[in-house]
């Protein structure tokens, strides 16, 4: 297997007001990313509000993908559910969907055992022959995947990679160093705000949401990187910081989940990608006064004239 | 409506060495139950090991149970999903398989606000007409609902119910104070050790797991707690207290989960009530030397001769 | 030593605008507790706001109270420190002072193993020959007494009783059930309302922060649960967690502790008990707005005419 | 005031078989840390065990530490404790005695909002004239210091730097890029594994526990990256890192805290800096076993024969 490498962005699902997907406007995201020369994209992850979706639209969503795709790019796509079996289910669809591969997190709603967290992961590798991504994820599943779980499973060919939106990045570090000499696999960062620090400890992919409003920028920023240029990647990412704060505009209102995502497609409806910033029941969609000052930033960040 | 009350066991599901129900042995801890006098079933709950089963399985469970049952009691269903969208579903399966409530949880995976979860519940009732009762298990959900949350969908008729799985018993007693003078809503606690103080302060109903192991105690207790004679709810209760040590068999091995339920399951086998002890996976059953521990604990509370 | 029981309520203490402390006010604080009925008082507590006053100040208070108290009831005296030595500097002072028994709480700032936690204790009690309660207050010391301390340290004699304010009343249950044949040891709750249920299950005595502005209210509620009244507990708790309610008034402007015993203290003031409603550093005092909500529940409950 | 800067280890306290500080290995700990071309000392820190210490104690540690330093570089001292006015206390003691700075943390024990935390380090600051650095460090104080606290302190001049050992790199950079036009304010992590991206985001020190045991190491990182030479950086930390295996050597046995400082402490008896690995009570030393484990860490990492 070719490894995976680069920006790979979690696409967001754009929706009609009736809830449905807005597949257009989820088509003009692809090309979106993929015109800005993304090297692969993550469908039916957190940022794309998976848990939302139901299976048959969720294999829509990823027929859709790899349909607009056409092999440009390896299609990645998550698997998520409470359950082993559950996402067994996901995966078998996911494989004969085309994903290249899949993305899996812990159990959640149960509380597991690392030991538990390990026979999960197995015992998807034995049901599904597609490759599998770890997700760790703890905000969301609630367990953190620990250092010995991911080498344990990576070292012995479970998983092939791993997708670390932990934020504990000394820890990261560590499953870099620990599976240095393991070439086939590959560990992504899930950070919108420290991917420079990622990549200069040998990450070898980046996934961030916020790649979906400015994948431009995330691209430059691994450009910059790739030839050794830290002080362009610093500067580059100091700027994606500044536009992340896009994501805290509508805390004092909704969720974080929501005004996160929400700020993501309320930036890019405000940049003409998508038609609405429509969010899935109970999430509320961010507001006109919360639009114009996520445009504010838009502007002060260079994306919006 | 009538008023739900009393003994309301989550009823274990059974399982068969390769993991599908095992409906005979379901069948007999329905008339475990039921024989014993035990005033409802609450199945499709976390002690029912929701989570790991689809929607197909799912139903079949429930119309089994309806069927079972047979009006002898009410049937309540759990209808746990992560998202608002996919519990409407869930919630509409459900009523029409003859469910007398469903009991539904704040969104999981999603971090969620108290807004957002009361707007969940309304989303739900809006859309499916069966009576909601509301299911507080922040161990699993890992939000708690709040008091104003209960409260301000109990008054306007969103819910008619809670089940507060919390161990907050203090925010248990504000919300019996606080809906006292509503008299159409009833108000459970999940707890299987402090039941009697439950009923002290006025819980409506119990739903202890425990009471898959032995009905007859807990309808001891309640009876007890009827007629006023709190010496002897404390003496039942603490007999109780000494059966429930089962749960912490295992714990040492497995997650607290599979070690809870798995206790359950054991000791169920132990009495002759079902054939297997399998847990769904990545859940592990317990081994041997669980088993006897568990049957020396079931000996010293007078379960097994 | 004969057991410690009843009410024991942690005694405010009141300060003058210059955050000294008001000793006036603070001997009419003791004479209104022990005019009420209760049987000890607990000194040097957290609503005593102990961690705020150095070694010098803890000297006095706890001098003060045990001359304005005369041996009338039993001076209990919190020696709350971080680390094991420094609470036996304060444990040597306490016993100096005439306390009959010094509480004590897990190490904190630093993260403590169990094993740890059960050294600590023995390492004061070898230090200081003065009878040790264990404090567990999980929401201060971020960590929990586990059931398996509580139990070793009682047994082999290192405690001769607890004050269990972690809200987890499975686990006192537990540790009541646990002790229940060691007649020598006394186990108390801290909870202000469900102490109708910690009576009922057995707690030897009661520590209730709201019995600073109802000391009466406990006294009836304890005496009720000793003739086996448990309707008039259940009736006395249920205005006391009415009153409790002053805890939240001030909680949308300043931090929780701010605003519980800012709360008790400036319902205080109004009942004409002590001069102030002033709080250390950084703590603010609450204010008028939130003085006349509280008194509004004073007079709702019955304490203010 | 000349901005702090580099490497600022929190100097270990070596401890006397009876407790007492070992004065002479203390003084070799610091010429081994100046001799290394360190460019500060941050005494009285959690590396330093501080809360263990009585104020005396406290006092003779850091009068020692600044006779030793003679200075050389700044002596930073800690004036950890739970409230306000204690640190006062503390902080008054520092000064007198010769700290270039004071180090304090949000108040502990007690639950406390940021708006109080803001006024405690404003109280702290109108009562004594000494340089204030904040020590975020939620680990042992249980409350983060939020983006808009650091940076409402450091604008206003109540703070002239920041030691973050929240471990939370995305906040941190954002601290970094706020202040980034405030040219008196330094900000340190006190990371041990991703110095190389604290400086390559902009910080202005590191406090590393582990530069105890080997300073060289830190200064060649620090001396790496501030020539820009990233690639030297980063494998120097990658070293560095294998090092700080040496904290979780005992981790199985004993807590957190003694397995980290208790690890340094039995490096650095190894390589001859200190005569004991003795811990303050409860904290248990490393065994022979652990240290055995240790040195083979220790070997190869290149720092003994």
């Amino acid at each position: 297997m070719t490894k995976f490498h680069g920006v790979v962005p979690p696409v967001v699902t754009p929706l009609n007001p009736d809830f449905t997907v807005d597949y257009p406007s989820y088509t003009r995201v692809l090309e979106h990313l993929l015109g800005a020369g993304c090297h692969g994209v993550f469908v039916l992850g957190s940022t794309s509000e998976v848990v939302f979706h139901n299976e048959k639209t969720r294999q829509e969503i990823l027929e859709h993908s790899v349909k607009v795709v056409n092999g440009r790019v390896p299609v990645i796509a998550g698997v998520l559910d409470a359950t082993t079996d559950s996402v067994i289910g996901h995966a078998k669809v996911a494989k004969a969907a085309g994903a290249a591969a899949v993305v899996v997190t812990a159990p959640y709603y149960t509380v597991t055992s690392q030991p538990e967290i390990i026979d999960h992961f197995r015992y998807i590798k034995d049901a599904v022959d597609v490759p599998l991504v770890a997700y760790d994820i703890p905000v969301c599943v609630h367990a953190k995947l620990a250092r010995s779980t991911v080498t344990t499973l990576a070292k012995e060919g479970t998983i092939i990679g791993l997708k670390d939106s932990s934020g504990d990045d000394g820890n990261f570090r560590y499953a870099l160093l620990d599976l240095a000499e393991h070439k086939d696999i590959f560990l992504m960062t899930g950070s919108e705000i420290v991917v420079d620090n990622a990549l200069s400890m040998g990450a070898h992919g980046v996934v961030p949401g916020l790649a979906n409003v400015d994948p431009h920028g995330y691209v430059r920023l691994w450009d910059a990187a790739q030839r050794g240029d830290w002080a362009a990647a610093r500067k580059e990412q100091e700027r994606l910081c500044r536009l992340f704060e896009i994501v805290w505009v509508a805390q004092s209102r909704v969720s974080g989940g929501a005004s996160g995502v929400g700020g993501f497609k309320t930036a890019m409806r405000s940049l003409g990608i998508i038609d609405t910033n429509v969010m899935p029941r109970p999430r509320q969609a961010l507001d006109a006064a919360e639009s114009a000052r996520i445009d504010a930033i838009l502007r002060s960040t260079g994306l919006l004239g």
